[in-house]
C-alpha cells in the first residue's frame, strides 16, 4: 500500500466511525447521505458562489441530539455547517466537501410565549412567521422581519443578525435577543444572556454569537423579546419623477425625528416590472415613476405621515396618498409585495443588499443604474429607506452569453459603490462566502487577527463553518 | 543576596524601567506616583470594597500616548487600571497593588457632532452631560443619561454598559454605540463598528467590548449614536397608599403597549427623605405617600399620559395630576432629583442596583423594607419602573457598630432577592469587585470558561484590570 491509500483507508474507516456516530445520535432515518437527497441542502439563494458535497447532512430533533452530533464532528476533525431554511444570500450556509451539514428542520417548536414579561422561547427551526403570528395571537408583536419571513427560521436570522423593514424603528433580530442556548464546538452546551429587559452580567455573549455565521457555535434555542401588539396600519405612497427628490423627502422626513414603522424605497426598474406583473399602473398619466415611497405607521397619531407627506410634497411628489382603510393600505402595499414574483419572469435573480449612510439613498440608485447599462444586466434598487439599508435585485438570463459574470461584475460594482459613499461591508445579510476578501479589507490586520483570536478561543479545532466569513488562520486549517 | 532580595532588586529595576517608559509616553507632569496624589484615584462611590496602591497614575492625552503606556505595562507585566471619573458603584475602577491606572481626564474632546448622519465621535473622558448638552445645542438628543450624568464620563459609560432613567424607551449606552477605537494589550489600535444605523460586518466587536469593565481593552474613541431633539415634556406624578397598587399600576401602564420616556418609581423611605430635605410636602393631608410614581411623555401627544393616569387611577392612586407646564413639571421632578442630597445627611450611602421582571417590582421593594429592619440600616428604593433596573439605597452611619457589616449584609441580601425573583446579577452597573461570585454562579462552569478563553484571547497577559470582573484563571495568574 502507498502512503497515499494508507492515508485513503484511514480517512475511509474515520468517517464510517463517524457516520455510525451520528446514526446513533439522530437515528438513521435522520442522517442523510444519498446525493439526490442531500443535493437540495448544497445551495442557498445565492447563486454566484460554489458549494460543496457534504459527507452526510443530519436532522437532529433537540439540544442533546445537536451536541452529540456535533462532539463527534470536532472528535474526528469534520468540520460541520450549520443550516435554516436556505433562505440566505451569502452562501454561508453552502454545504463544504466533507463536512456534515446540520439541519434546524426538526427544531420549530415554539416553547413559550410569555406576554405578561414580553419574551418568547423558541427552537431555531421556527419560521419567522410563524413567531410573528404567534406572538400575534397572544396580542404580541414581535418586529424582525426580512423579507423571506414567511421561510426563513429564527436560527437563521440569530446566525446572520438580519434585519428587515420594521428594523430601523423597532430594531433588528439583534435587538430582539435577551438569551440563547448555544452548543460549543466540543458539544457543551452555553447558556448566554437573561430574561429581563436590562442585563450587563459579563461579556456580551448573546451579541457575540449573533451574526457570527454559524462560526462559534450552534444556537439551540433563544430567548426574543416581545412588545405589545401595535395598532393598527395606515398607509401612504408617494411617487417622485426623479430619484433626488425622493431621496431628498427621506432625508427630510428623517429630520423631523419622527419615525416610521416601515418607509421603503423602490426604483423605477423594480416599479416598472411590478406594474408590468400587476397589469395596473399607480398613476393615470405620466407612465412609471422614477421612485417610489411606502410608508406605514403604527403609532395611532397623524403625526408620522402628515410629517412624511409634507416631506413628499416640498420634495416636488407627483402623487401623494395616504389611507386609514386597511383595504387601500393591502392595495398600496400590494406593488411593494409584488416585487419578487415580478422578477420572477425576467430570469435568474441576485438580492443584493447594500448600505449607505441614509443621506445618500439617491446616489446609490443612480449609481445602479449606471452599473445597469455598464453590466447589461437588469438592475432595480428597492430598500429600507429609513436606515439606508438597500437590495438592488440583479436579475438575468442565465442562458445569455457571459451573464453570470455581467451579474457577478454588477454586483461587485454596486458594492464599491456603496463602500464608497461610506457604508459598511454588510448592514443585514452578512459575509458568507460573497464578501470574505472584503471583510477583510474592512477589519484591517488588527481587526483580523482579533477575530482569529476569538475564533480560536472558541472553536480551536475549526469545526464550525470554516469556509464561510473569513479564513481562520493564516494558513486555513482547512480547504473545501 | 538571598533569592528574595535578588528578585526584589529586579522588580525594582523592572519598575523603574517602565516609570521611564511612562515618563517618555506622556511626560513627566502626567506620572503621578505621590501617594497623596494618587490617593484621590484609589476608589470609586462603592464604599464595601478595598483598593490597592498603584505603582502610578497616568493621564495620556491621545491615542498613541494610551498606547504607549499599555504597551510598555504589557511588556513590564504590570496590570492597567482604566478609569473614568471614579462614579461607579462596584469598584471596577479601583486601584490595585504595583499596577498603573489609566486616567480619561485629559481625552475629552468632542469631535464631531454629525446632525445629519445621526452621530457625535468623542474621547472617552467626555463627561455624559456635556455630550447631551452639545447635541441638544445641534438639535440632536443623545439618550443613555445614568443618574450620575452631571459627573461620570463616557468611557466609564461604554466600559460599564451603563443604563439610566431613558433606556427603555430610548436604548442603553451599548445601544447607542456604532464605533470604537480600542487600545488592545499589545498597544496595537482595534478600529470597530460602523458609522451607518445597521452593520454586521464581522463579530459585534463593540457589544464584547461595551460592558467588558476593562477587562478586554482601552476604549479610546466612540461613535455614538444621536437621535432629533425631542418635544417639549410633559410630566405626571401618581401616589399610592400601597407598594403593591403603585406596581399594579407600572404592570397596567406597560400592558397598553406606551412607552414614556421616563417613569420613576420611590418608595416611602425615600420619599420621606426628599419631603424633610425639601421642606415640602406632595399631599396635604395623609403623610407620606407608600410609593410615588413620576413620568414624562417627550410623544407630543396626549396618549402616553393618559393612558399613564388611567391605570394609576384604575389602581387606587391617592393623587393622580399631569402638567404641559414646564415650571410645574421642574417642581414636580425636583422631588425625584432631591434624593441624594436628601440621603446625605443620614450617613454613608451605597447606591445599589438590581434589577427584577417588570412585574416584580413591588414584591422587590417590600422585601428591601423587611431587609431595613432585619439589618438595622436604611434601605429607600427607587429606580426604573419600565424596565425593572432599580436602585436600593443602603445609607448607614459609619460610626455605628458593625455598621458598615451590616450594609454589606443588606446590600447581599436585597440582591439575593432580586435574584429570587428572576434577575440577573446586574442590570446596568456590572460587576467590578462586588459581585465577582455572583457572576461565576450566574455564568456556570461552561459560561466562565468562554469568559476565561475571550479574555486570554485578547489580553493573554492578564494585563487588563485583573482584579474586576471575574478571575482570569482557575489560578488567577496575580493577586492584588
Amino acid at each position: 500500500m502507498t502512503t497515499d491509500s494508507i492515508r485513503n483507508t484511514a480517512q475511509d474507516t474515520g468517517r464510517r466511525e463517524l457516520l455510525a456516530l451520528l446514526v446513533q445520535a439522530v437515528g438513521a432515518a435522520h442522517v442523510l447521505t444519498d446525493p439526490d437527497v442531500t443535493e437540495q441542502y448544497r445551495r442557498d439563494m445565492q447563486p454566484l458562489v460554489g458549494a460543496g458535497r457534504p459527507l452526510a447532512v443530519v436532522r437532529p430533533a433537540c439540544t442533546s441530539e445537536v451536541a452529540a452530533v456535533i462532539a463527534a464532528c470536532t472528535r474526528h476533525g469534520v468540520p460541520v455547517v450549520p443550516r435554516g431554511a436556505g433562505s440566505g444570500m451569502t452562501g454561508a450556509a453552502n454545504a463544504q466537501d466533507g463536512a456534515v451539514t446540520i439541519l434546524t428542520s426538526r427544531m420549530t417548536a415554539i416553547l413559550t410565549i410569555d406576554a405578561a414579561a414580553g419574551y418568547a422561547v423558541v427552537q431555531p427551526g421556527v419560521i419567522t412567521l410563524d413567531l410573528i403570528r404567534a406572538a400575534e395571537a397572544a396580542g404580541m408583536f414581535y418586529a424582525p422581519d426580512p423579507t423571506s419571513s414567511d421561510w426563513c427560521t429564527i436560527g437563521g436570522n440569530l446566525a446572520n443578525g438580519s434585519g428587515g423593514p420594521h428594523g430601523s424603528k423597532y430594531g433588528v433580530t439583534a435587538d430582539a435577543v435577551l438569551a440563547l442556548e448555544v452548543v460549543l464546538a466540543s458539544g457543551r452546551v452555553l447558556a448566554t444572556g437573561r430574561h429581563t429587559l436590562k442585563g450587563v452580567t459579563g461579556y456580551d455573549l448573546n451579541r457575540l454569537f449573533v451574526g457570527s455565521e454559524g462560526t462559534l457555535g450552534f444556537i439551540t434555542q433563544a430567548t426574543l423579546r416581545l412588545t405589545r401588539r401595535r395598532p393598527a396600519l395606515t398607509t401612504a405612497v408617494a411617487a417622485f419623477a426623479s430619484v433626488e427628490e425622493a431621496g431628498r423627502a427621506v432625508t427630510d422626513f428623517i429630520a423631523t425625528g419622527q419615525s416610521l414603522a416601515l418607509l421603503e424605497i423602490m426604483d423605477q426598474s423594480c416599479f416598472a416590472a411590478v406594474e408590468t406583473h400587476l397589469g395596473s399602473r399607480l398613476l393615470d398619466e405620466g407612465g412609471t415613476p422614477a421612485a417610489v415611497l411606502f410608508a406605514q405607521s403604527d403609532s395611532g397619531t397623524r403625526a408620522e405621515l402628515a410629517a412624511f407627506e409634507d416631506a413628499a410634497r416640498a420634495n416636488g411628489a407627483i402623487l401623494s396618498f395616504q389611507t386609514d382603510d386597511p383595504a387601500e393600505g393591502e392595495m398600496i402595499m400590494g406593488y411593494w409585495r409584488g416585487l419578487e414574483a415580478a422578477l420572477e419572469p425576467l430570469g435568474t435573480w441576485i438580492l443584493h443588499e447594500v448600505t449607505v449612510p441614509r443621506d445618500r439613498l439617491a446616489a446609490l440608485i443612480l449609481s445602479a443604474a449606471d452599473i445597469a447599462a455598464e453590466t447589461g444586466v437588469f438592475v432595480g434598487v428597492h430598500g429600507h429607506a429609513q436606515d439606508g439599508t438597500v437590495h438592488p435585485m440583479i436579475v438575468y438570463r442565465p442562458d445569455a452569453e457571459s451573464a453570470s459574470e455581467r451579474a457577478g461584475q454588477a454586483y461587485r460594482l454596486i458594492l464599491q459603490a456603496a463602500l464608497d459613499l461610506g457604508g459598511p461591508v454588510t448592514g443585514e445579510h452578512g459575509i458568507g462566502r460573497m464578501k470574505t476578501e472584503y471583510l477583510a479589507d474592512a477589519l484591517g490586520e488588527v481587526g483580523l487577527e482579533v477575530h482569529r483570536a476569538i475564533k480560536a478561543a472558541l472553536d480551536p479545532g475549526g469545526t464550525f463553518n470554516p469556509g464561510s466569513m473569513f479564513s481562520f488562520g493564516p494558513e486555513e486549517r482547512r480547504t473545501s
